[in-house]
């Protein structure tokens, strides 16, 4: 495809002056995801990986658990009105038996009629739509591991250190082996590339891998990982409090602020070896 | 509310040891936003100025577009089973006369079903929901001005250095004086909590005024900014693709990675005074 990036021209002004010279961006457009045909959301994406993006959405969302929930996906041609194809639109067909999604199914999945819009709803919307528990996952990871594995995200990103504009997310074997990396303009983006991946090639759950994030650690990424099976989420930055609440509910082992030797456990750290705790 | 930030308990780990303290996190709840009463959205956001916040969105989304278009706004009490408020549903009653949006507005802002779903739609889209163009807005603006505007910001984060959990927008002068400040877990929340609390005090649209955000610029921050009547977005980091294109086409300037005494202005540097150009 060819668009993970654009040039662009720009005014460098620095110290003194300024000139003009070519940039290079991360680039960005919408895309709709169909199921069935049927529109159920847009998101703003990098192009690239858009097949992964729209079954790992699916996973996150609690429609499709297993490779064979998905009997096939592709690009809507004809959505312009001289018939041509502008690689934005995606249809993804179920298999037989597999239940479509709502509509208004992002709306949903938020919040339940008998009790309101809170966080605990949201809590308990997560824990009866996932397939699969993270709770019993047996991993262990030594912390000299995991405090490898934001150099190993950097040093993959094809794409980061020429615009200084995308997310990344990397998926880690529990010896920390890069298993897969994805990067997006948007952080849940590049999670649901990751996990879309995982899907197709037949591996959800993802058991005994950690999950690692270039930024802040939303109540959004920690549904993700959850719905796929993923027992440990590591982010660059901060959680929230409800990024914490859900990982402490699910099982899920979330660590933020992960430089240097240093990192925040929030819960899960029956998980981490070798931390003599004081 | 006193819910912006929360306590949780963290393991700290360190070189060569670890151990068990209080944490302060950037709080993160859901939000649904109501139109006389019809659900229109959920959001993830960091409670306070919740009213701002849905203000704001429908400011974004073309709704209204002055203060007198909003009869009233309160919280939904009675959503839980016990008649209770959750704080977390909040309905916005427009004034008579002020179409109410359509329920799947979200979709439909960035989708024709004339020309299929692509960037340039996206742009059309924003151009044709505009109430006010930011292409003749006079602002004229030092770089020494912009230039200071990051510390000031990060200085008027009350939440920030506490949790770094939170994205930051600040509305500032020609002059560089902060006019506004809002912080949210969501960066698009924390743009629409200043723009609706604009709305609110009668200031739209916001001539001769600079919008700084902490993070990158996506599309979705520029078009925040144009449906503002704000000409000018500076950002801490890398654009998108689709915010250049979006902002050269509706005439505002665009700065992203305003560090230090640089910058990258990617359209409109017509704005900026003592520039010389090598």
């Amino acid at each position: 495809m060819g668009r993970v990036t654009a040039r662009r021209r720009v005014l460098r002004v620095r110290e003194g002056g300024a000139s003009y010279r070519p940039d290079t961006l991360a680039a960005e457009e919408p895309m709709e995801i169909r199921v069935g045909g049927r529109p159920l959301t847009v998101t703003m994406r990098t192009p690239g990986d858009d097949f992964d993006l729209a079954a790992g959405f699916l996973v996150s969302e609690g429609v499709v658990h297993a490779a064979g929930d998905v009997a096939g996906i592709r690009y809507c041609a004809g959505a312009t009105s001289d018939g041509g194809n502008t690689y934005n639109v995606v249809d993804v067909v179920l298999a037989p038996g597999v239940t479509a999604p709502d509509a208004s199914l992002e709306r949903n999945f938020y919040t339940t009629s008998s009790c309101g819009l809170c966080g605990k709803a949201s809590l308990d919307a997560v824990r009866t739509t996932a397939a699969w528990s993270v709770a019993e996952d047996p991993l262990r990871i030594g912390t000299e591991v995991l405090t490898a594995l934001p150099d190993r995200l950097r040093a993959a990103q094809r794409v980061f250190d020429s615009t200084g504009g995308l997310h990344a997310a990397g998926l880690f074997s529990s010896e920390g082996e890069l298993l897969c990396l994805r990067e997006d303009v948007g952080r849940h983006n590049a999670v649901d590339k990751v996990v879309g991946h995982a899907l197709r090639s037949g591996l959800l759950p993802l058991r005994e891998t950690v999950l690692m994030v270039s930024g802040r650690a939303s109540f959004e990424l920690v549904q993700k990982a959850v719905m796929a099976g993923i027992p440990m989420l590591a982010a660059v930055s901060a959680p929230s409090s409800l990024a914490v609440d859900l990982a402490a509910e699910s099982g899920l082992t979330l660590i933020g602020f992960l430089r240097g030797t240093s990192m925040n456990v929030y819960c899960g750290d029956e998980r981490l070896e070798t931390v003599p705790v004081a």
